[in-house]
C-alpha cells in the first residue's frame, strides 16, 4: 500500500503521474499483476489518456467545462463546486493498469493523469500492487 | 464472493452503501487488499462521491438529467430508458477501493453509492475481496 | 497476461467481446476471482452494457456524439479527434468483472464492449485474471 502526494496548481488541471507510478512499481520488485490507483477525494479523478500533445488534456478540461459549467446549471450544493463533484464521478476515482516484467502495460500514447477539478491543492492517491 | 441486494425507490437515486460494504469487509477478516464492487445491471452504476451534503448526489443526478434527458434526444431503444443505459456506462459498472487493517481507505468525504438510473428496483452488487 | 486483438470498422462503434473474454477465462482454468480488461489506446474505451437490443449501443454513440461532437467545440488538438479522447476518458480504459466457477458474473443483459471512438482500426486489449 503506497501513497502518492500530488500537487495541483489550478482549479482544473490534468497532472501527469506516470513516471511516479512507474518508479514505485520498479521499487516494489513485483514482476506481474495489476496496479490500482485510487484518489481519496470527491472533486478529483484519475484517468489514462494521451500524454504527447498538451492540447489533449486542455481540450478534455474545456469540453467538460462546456458540458458542466461551474455556475448556471441550477446546482444547490453551497460550496460552488458541484461541477467538480460530477466531473470526478464521470472520470472515476480509480484506474487499474496491468504490468509485466515490472513495467506498466501502457499503450504507446498513454499516460496516467490525476484530474484536478477543484484545485490547486495537494491530493492523495493510494497505489496498490496485486 | 459476496452479494449485496440494494433497494432503490425512485427512477433516479444515489443509494449509499458504504456501511454495508465496510461491514462485509470486517466480517471477512482480510486485513489488506482491494475491494471490487460490480453491479449486475445495465441501467445502474457505482461511484464514490461526497456523502456529507445530500445536495451533491442531487446535483449529480440533476446535471446528468440535463445533459442526457429521458426524452427528446432521438433515442430508438423502445424501452424509453436509453438515458439510463448511457448514464450507467458514463458512471461505470464497478469501483475498486483499497483497504488496510480491515478498513476501506476512503477519503474524509467519500462514500460509496449505487447510482440508480431506472428504478425503483432491487439491484444486485457483487463484492470481491482480493 | 492475455492479449485480445479487436477489429473495428467504423469511426464510432461498440464491438462486443463477451464471448472472447469468456473463452479465454475458461481456457485459463481459474475458478474464482476478477478479470481486468485494459485497452492500450487513448481514443477507445471499455464498458459493460446491454447486448440484446442493438439500439442501446446505437443510442449511446448517438448521445455521446451529440454532447461532444467531433467539430465545433473549439478543440485545439490538431488530429481532429479530441472528441474521441474525451469519450475514451468518460467511458474509461478498463473494466473489472468478477467470476465464479470459471464463469463471468455478468448480469442477465450485460455484455462487454470495446468502445471505438476513432476507428476503424485494430485495437489491443490486455486481459488479466486475478
Amino acid at each position: 500500500m503506497l501513497i502518492l502526494k500530488i500537487k495541483s496548481n489550478s482549479r482544473e488541471e490534468l497532472v501527469e503521474i506516470t513516471e511516479r507510478v512507474a518508479e514505485k512499481l520498479t521499487n516494489s520488485g513485483v514482476a506481474e499483476g495489476i496496479v490500482v490507483l485510487y484518489v481519496q477525494h470527491t472533486t478529483a479523478g484519475l484517468t489514462v489518456n494521451e500524454n504527447a500533445d498538451p492540447d489533449v488534456p486542455r481540450d478534455m478540461l474545456h469540453a467538460l467545462r462546456t458540458l458542466i459549467p461551474q455556475h448556471g446549471m441550477g446546482f444547490r450544493h453551497g460550496e460552488e463546486n458541484s461541477d467538480a463533484h460530477i466531473k470526478a464521478s464521470l472520470i472515476g476515482p480509480s484506474v487499474t493498469i496491468p504490468f509485466k516484467d515490472g513495467k506498466l502495460l501502457l499503450g504507446r500514447w498513454q499516460g496516467i493523469f490525476l484530474c484536478e477539478f477543484d484545485g490547486g491543492r495537494e491530493r492523495q492517491v493510494i497505489m496498490v500492487i496485486r
